[in-house]
């Protein structure tokens, strides 16, 4: 476990002054607070579990709070069900603080805390898309903001200075802040996160009582459709049920899909049904084209495929040699086959870099598999 | 494109003999030509269409077949809705010859060859579980199917040594031959990759008509489950009608899944609600646990993250010093955020070397995000 400056963040002063207090040190709250620490500001962490407080200020993600903090930002990083209790408490605690917090649902705690006449003038939710598969203090990173997508919600009475310091909160930590109402971000996370979680585990539901045999024909494909479906329970329940409307939305419409599909191929033979089966291909093709690639905007990595020994150094001269042709490696795969006295690594490189890299491994006497644009 | 010997085969003389006539000299056909071509042995490669011949016989994966060819072997490498007609031509046209197939659905190309009175002595279905994004023999390379499943359907009336060469090919391909029926393979195959597709498909299209903003914030979780999404829809159309009853059944079966946990989120309070939302990720921990890993059975790798500048020579300095540490990485995966200064190289080592990874790189000033044991 180590902390880290986030690059974009190093070059500046940060945005945010002050002492920033996080309620809750978990994955989250101590993530934040690794950044914000490395920045040198006063990070003052508060958790119910006096473990996870500990571990969180023991790896450098703050200070313990004290009674006496007068934070000009509170950040509110506890579980979904307690965030509109806590939100509620820290605004009365520190009435001249902005208020954020980093929940994943942000229309539920808004009615909540609406509904108990809670005056929300200095409240703006927010939500960064980042994230682990390990949870907890212990799996912190100062890194996991960098080039992603932090929601920002702004109400109409949000002051605009209120709304600079969530949104350079989120600069500093080198994310890209995001306005979006509660409605459009839980109808949007529905769709790219929950729904997706609920589909991948649905499916790998349908193999818990699958014969060992069938199992063993699993592929790359259907690893990576499921993936995910090794979340933990406990968040997702509390995700989806916060969650619901926008989700079931989804799921009916999905279901419905789904039916469609399933009964053209029953009647194979009925008008429409072979269409109807490569239509759902076809528009999947066009919807998985529209999400943006793991570089953001920037999809126009070739690949370029090596063959390497399987054995230690390999990849060292690989890169050593990679780096004396000065071709920069964007992204890297190595696939390692059972068995196998060599693995393939796929080395993701910009276009203009491809007849350099090729040419010059090839002239080194590494054998080139394949490139994009065989 | 290069060509290259499976290193499973390298070792010892081959265990297909005599001529092998390959027809369709696609990415199977031509990947299976490149493979025992390595091996020495006499590939016949044929196919409709002139150019995807010349290309495949220009790279290597074999001659073109003459009239007098005698072939021990024939491997019917052509689209599914074909495949039958030209098992029966082959069978026919070769009587001493053993012929199989690639298909990747084996019932139904049995059942159409059954209804014609085809005697099916000599034929022997396969499917080896390999491929590419890519197609076309420009795609083909021989290591394709190391490490891989190559499910071989015998027949009763299958004479032993008839099954020995087709499980000989698999095992000169470095593949895994695997005996099943014909009727468990379709079954298997509509578990693990048919419906894995339509559901990734069925789930990316519903991005189709989502607003550019909500695609914004999808992550690698979505985009995973997504991948397969931009498949070729030709094929799967073929595969998905030939394999449409055991498909089928696995659709309904997850429909009513998806309608129950539907229903769940519609009315929480119900009984079992919250219970039900919370098995169906607990079913999808369970069943995603039981596919097979990237290395097969062998699963017990162990992460360390380590940070890379993202310069050139940076993964060349830390691969070389693995090297010298007596490393071997075992598989790889470098994330990059936009923005960012560096990257986070992922490496896959046994657990017996992560100690000596981690110590060994941080005294040689590398910074270790996190490894598995944290």
């Amino acid at each position: 476990m180590t902390e880290s400056t986030p690059p974009s963040a190093r070059a500046r002063a940060p945005r945010v002054q002050g002492t920033v207090r996080i309620v809750g040190a978990g994955l989250l709250g101590a993530s934040i607070g690794h950044a914000l620490s490395a920045l040198g500001i006063d990070v003052a962490l508060d958790d119910t579990s006096p473990a996870q407080l500990r571990l969180a200020v023991d790896y450098g993600a703050g200070r313990r709070a004290a009674e006496d903090d007068d934070p000009t930002l509170v950040v509110v990083a506890v579980p979904p069900d307690v965030t509109a209790d806590v939100i509620e408490r820290e605004l009365t605690r520190f009435p001249r603080a902005v208020v954020t917090d980093v929940a994943s649902v942000k229309l539920e705690p808004l009615h909540i805390l609406r509904d108990r006449g809670v005056d929300l003038t200095h409240y703006i939710g927010s939500h960064p898309l980042a994230g682990r598969e390990r949870g907890g203090a212990i799996a912190a990173r100062a890194d996991i903001f960098i080039g992603r997508p932090w929601v920002v919600c702004r109400d109409g009475e949000t002051p605009s200075s209120d709304l600079a310091l969530v949104e350079g909160l989120a600069l500093d930590l080198g994310a890209m802040p995001i306005e979006m109402s509660p409605e459009d971000h839980d109808r949007a996370v529905a769709l790219v996160s929950h729904v997706p979680q609920l589909v991948a585990s649905l499916l790998a539901g349908r193999f818990v009582d699958a014969p060992e045999g069938s199992l063993g024909l699993a592929g790359q494909g259907v690893r990576d459709t499921t993936r995910i479906a090794a979340s933990a329970p406990e968040l997702w329940v509390q995700i989806l049920g916060a969650n619901a409307t926008p989700v079931v939305d989804v799921l009916d419409a999905l279901s419905a899909d789904l039916r469609d599909v399933a009964d053209a191929l029953r009647a194979p033979d009925a008008p429409g049904a072979r269409r109807a089966v490569a239509d759902t291909i076809r528009r999947g093709n066009e919807g998985v084209e529209r999400l943006p690639g793991k570089h953001g905007q920037n999809r126009r990595f070739e690949q370029v495929v090596v063959m390497v020994d399987d054995t230690p150094g390999q990849l060292g001269r690989l890169f050593g040699e990679l780096g004396e042709l000065d071709v920069n490696v964007e992204d890297l795969r190595l696939e390692h086959s059972p068995g196998a006295q060599f693995g393939l690594a796929e080395i993701s490189v910009v276009p203009g870099a491809v007849r350099r890299a090729v040419e010059g491994l090839e002239s080194r006497g590494w054998k080139i598999a394949s490139t994009t644009n065989d």
